[in-house]
Order: structure tokens, then sequence, then C-alpha cells
């Protein structure tokens, strides 16, 4: 099936296709998805992933489900309901399935119609992540000409339609020329970044290397990179930040060492609804997922294991918030509030 | 070949035997080491590892020097020095490498005799350090009945001679019947916590859970763990303090979190010729631990990577050190030079 570029999904004739990121960087497969069942189980293991990609998938999912249940059945909302807690963290699953379904009664074409706004949105908001921080990138660091920036999980092509958010960061001053070093932890335990962002950097020709997760917060100390850029899969309105787990770790480490941390995430992952941090829900995925590694086993049969898939950064260790639509410098003591996205 | 018990090493029937922790938890191994080579080989490809293991195996490594070169010849010499070498950070494989090869004039039985020493001496440490240690516990915990300890890497019987620094403190506190969990990170790239730590607590019937390295810092946020207890390679006399990479991410999430981190190692780990953590030589172990996870390719093909084994904790992070000798609480001010050790 054809190849989708850098991007995770598309809607090709008719059709959700998504590349099975399970099976990168090995195998490039790209998957059809005919059902909205299909596609939660998607979700849920992970073949499409990234809060921004499954934003988008759950928006066609929605399409799905009106082509096989018929728009605002029973059988529909059900659909509709499995899609959007197919995973808890992320904000733009639920949102954009609510915002697709919200339609419903005015058609299957209107439902399309919103699917495809929402991924066009989300193309137009990666690009313009890219540029604003790209930008931020050259205030903060002190050599903009040769940026060694550290990045943790996914945050590219794949985990959003095209480019991304840090990644697609990394991807413009990359291509702006200004990339000396992109380091990428491996991003236990599915090693999101060892398997999918080494994938991407490595297709854009940038320079990069992927470091154990225990690494990243040490390299910091040492001074080795300029900044961190990570995603998020939801910002709550006072700025707390839940991303894949490690990402506390490399912001207080950080702080300590004064370097600059850098949420980017599109305005669709931001949730005024959530206060704090304490109020997201933390997915745990299970034992499975640490005491195995791609299939084999790496600790004693019967091992438990706590696995949380993410984690909450404070605001008050984040530098600032890059959205496609606004620059929140909260280590000026701007805020989501006092700083509301352009129109 | 017997069963060293929880150890990792000993002396047996004239013949250094050896567990080949490479194979733990599916295969226990004994290996006897006849050649100091044979030796430097299994230090470096970490069959015996731990600050302490590899400084008592290394006295055992002069004792086979001398037996087939002689001591004192050009030949003993270069053996002695291939051993000093074979790691660089822990400060114990070198110091008693040339504690026991200062006995080579004294002929065979003195060099012998020193290294049994050696041995014995590590033996009795851990049995200090679980006392000294477990009454600390007690001291810095809120609920000294229930404790919950994040530890790192392996530090148990498999990284010294018997029982270990900081899991043998944790042994000991559940010898006590007061600990409520044991959590372990798991320690990529080599997964000493996953595999080697996992194995220890099972066999001592202690409740454990293991987690990713990049969860440790996110649970000690959350309040989900009342001390973190790790190990050292090299202690510099300011305090600073080297050991596996990860460390430094806790020590800095547990001052952020309020939560106690304290170091526990024999005085064999205490060099007070390295004045600071900056002094410490950083052994990099090249992308090969990295890209690939027990055999298994996690990246790319020929994805680069940074592999420092180690990192430093600057003791401004420490709130005490527990040698066998001594208890030097950090957070009041003391220092290793203002609290020397006990007689």
């Amino acid at each position: 099936m054809q190849d989708l570029g850098e991007g995770s999904l598309d809607w090709v004739d008719g059709r959700l296709r998504i590349v099975d990121q399970t099976r990168l960087p090995e195998t490039y497969e790209v998957l059809e998805i005919h059902q909205s069942a299909d596609l939660v189980d998607a979700i849920r293991r992970l073949a499409v992933r990234g809060a921004p990609a499954i934003g988008v998938a759950g928006g066609f999912g929605v399409v799905l489900a009106a082509r096989e249940h018929g728009a605002g059945t029973d059988d529909f909302r059900a659909a509709v309901e499995s899609l959007r807690t197919a995973r808890p963290t992320a904000v733009n699953l639920a949102r954009m399935v609510d915002r697709v379904a919200a339609r419903a009664a005015e058609g299957p074409k209107s439902l399309l119609s919103e699917a495809l706004a929402v991924r066009d949105e989300e193309v137009a908001a990666s690009l313009s992540m890219g540029r604003l921080g790209a930008a931020l990138v050259d205030e903060l660091v002190s050599q903009p000409d040769a940026v060694t920036a550290l990045t943790i999980c996914n945050t590219g092509g794949l985990a959003a339609v095209e480019r991304g958010t840090a990644l697609g960061v990394i991807r413009t001053v990359h291509e702006q020329g200004r990339l000396a070093l992109a380091i990428a932890t491996e991003t236990r335990p599915l090693l999101q970044g060892a398997r999918l962002t080494a994938w991407e950097l490595e297709r854009m020709g940038a320079p990069f290397r992927v470091v154990v997760d225990a690494a990243g917060p040490a390299l910091l100390a040492r001074g080795m990179a300029d900044i961190v850029l990570t995603g998020a899969d939801r910002i709550a309105s006072n700025g707390d930040t839940a991303n894949k787990i490690g990402t506390f770790a490399l912001a207080v480490a950080a702080r300590y060492a004064a370097v600059p941390f850098v949420v980017v995430a599109p305005e669709s992952s931001v949730d005024m609804d959530t206060s704090s941090g304490e109020d997201i829900s933390i997915e745990d995925r299970g034992a499975d997922e640490v005491v195995k590694v791609r299939g084999t086993p790496i600790a004693p049969e019967g091992t438990g294991a706590l696995n949380p898939a993410f984690d909450v950064t404070p605001a008050e260790l984040i530098t600032a918030i890059v959205t496609d639509r606004r620059v929140v410098r909260l280590d000026r003591g701007e805020s989501l509030r006092s700083v509301p996205p352009d129109p």
C-alpha cells in the first residue's frame, strides 16, 4: 500500500489508512481500517499514537461508525463512546471525536467534512508550531546556529499527521541548517524514541544520537544539550503538562541545570476545563510492557511492575509552552489565561 | 557447579568462582576463572560487576596473575595493570588490585591472604552497612514500619560478596519486617535492576515492583516512595557520587519532592584523592548496549548512541552517605572530612 510519507495516517479514496507504528522501524506497513472497532484496537495497541494523531484518527473513526451503524443510532453512539475512551490521557481524542460526532444529525457528508477539517487543522498547526518553536529556540539558546536539542518519545509526523510538535520544531531548525545534534531518549517501555524518532530523524537526514532514558537528565547536568523540547498529551489550564513518562525527570533536571524546557503542542491539547495536573488521569498500561522488551523477557518470570504511561510536569518547571497559535512564556510569569491564542 | 548462595563470587578450593551475571535471571551459572586475563574479560563484559564485587574479584585476580607469571615479573606487572584498568569508574577495582599486589614481594601465601582479607572485609562491611542504613531509614521516613524504598541498578549480594550496599539495607529492613515495597528501576541499558535486583528480591521473599527508569522520578514526585537508596562506584572527598546512569535523575527528583536520598557504599568506594565529581572518569560503553536489548535491535540499523554508564550526583542533592564505618549527614552540613570513619 502507498507510502504515507512522513505522516502517520490519511484518508485516501474513502478509506482510513494508518502506518502500523508497532512494527517500525523494521517494517513500514500501512493498514486500511474499515471498522471503528478496529480503530479502537489500533489506538489501544498504539499502532496509531501521539495526541494529535489519535485525535485526527478518532474523527475519522466517527465517520466509519456512521457508515457501519447509521449516524445517531444506539450502536453509533456506543461506537463513538468506545472511540473517545480508547485512551484516557490525551485530551485530543475525546475532544475530536466529540467535535465530529456533533455533526451526526447533518448527515455523513458533514461528518466527513468535519473529520477532514480536523486533519487539515492539525497539519496547519504543525507548520505553525515549527515556525513559532524554531523562533523561540533562537531566543533561548546561546548559539542559535548550532543547536543541540534533547527530546523524548516521538512527536514527529508519526505522532501528528505531518511534521509534528516538538520533533516538528527540531525538523524546522534542521531545515534552517541550525541543528548541531538531536538527542532522542529511547522512551521505555515502548521505545518510541529509539524506534520512531530515530526513524524520522534518519529520514530527514538530521544528525542524532539515541540515549537511554536515564541518561537524559545526566546529559543536561553535564551541559550537553542547549534545550529540551517535548510534546504534551494534555495541558491543564494552569500549565501543568501530562506527557510521556520521563518528561518530568527531564524537566526537573533541566531546571537544576538551567537549561530551557519547552512544551510544544497544538491548541487541541490545551484543556482549560482541567485546572491542574492533579486532575489528569494517568493511564497505567500493566506489567507486560515493562517486563518484556519487544517480546523478550527481561525480568524473572512473574515479576510485577508499575507502568504509568505518563507523568505530569508542573508548570513551574516549564520555560514556555508553544502552540500553533501562541507562545506562553511561563518563565516570565505569563499563563494560558493571560496570553490567549491568536484567532 | 555449586550455588554461591546470594553472593557473586568466592574463592573455593584454590579457585576463583563467579556467577555469570550476564545470564541471569534465566540461567544461574558459576564460572571457574583460572587466568587473570579471563577475569579482565569477565569484568569488562560485566559477568562480575558492582564496585565492591569487582574490587574483591580484582584482588583474587592478582593471586591468579602471580600463579601464572610469578609475582614481580614483567608479565605479572602487565597482568596487574590490565586488571586495575579493566573498568575506570569504580575506585574499588584499582584500589584492591593495588592493595593485594603490594604484597607480591612476600610471596603467594601473602597475596592470597590479602585477597581473602579484602573479601572478608567486604562481607563484614555489607553487614555493617545494613545495620547502619536500616537505622537511618527509621530516622528519615515518617512510617518506619511500612517503608517503600526505591532503588536503582543492582546493589545486592551480586554487586558485593554477600548482602550488598543499598539493596543490603533493603534486605535488612525486610528482615526486620518493615519493608512495604521495594521499587526497582530496570536500569537500562543492561537491566541490572529488572534482571538482578528483581532476582534477588524474589529470592529474599520481599514485596517488589519493577519500573522503567523514566518512572522513578515521576513516582517520587507523586509521593509513592519514602526514600531512595542507591550504591556508589566512587565517592569524591566533597561527597559528589558517581553511580549508575540514572542516579542523578532520582536525586534531583527526590530533592524536588522532598524525599530523602541516601547513598550506601563501603569505605572502599570513598576516594579522598578525588576532590569532586568533575574529576571522576565516566565510562562510555558504546552504542551497542543502547540500540539492542539483550540482542534484539530496538532502533534503525546504524543508529548512533551516547552511552555514559555512570553519572555524578552532586553532594548537595544527597541527604546522607552510609558506609560500613560512618553515617555522614550531608543534609545537616556534615562532610566526609568532618565525620571520619570509625576505626
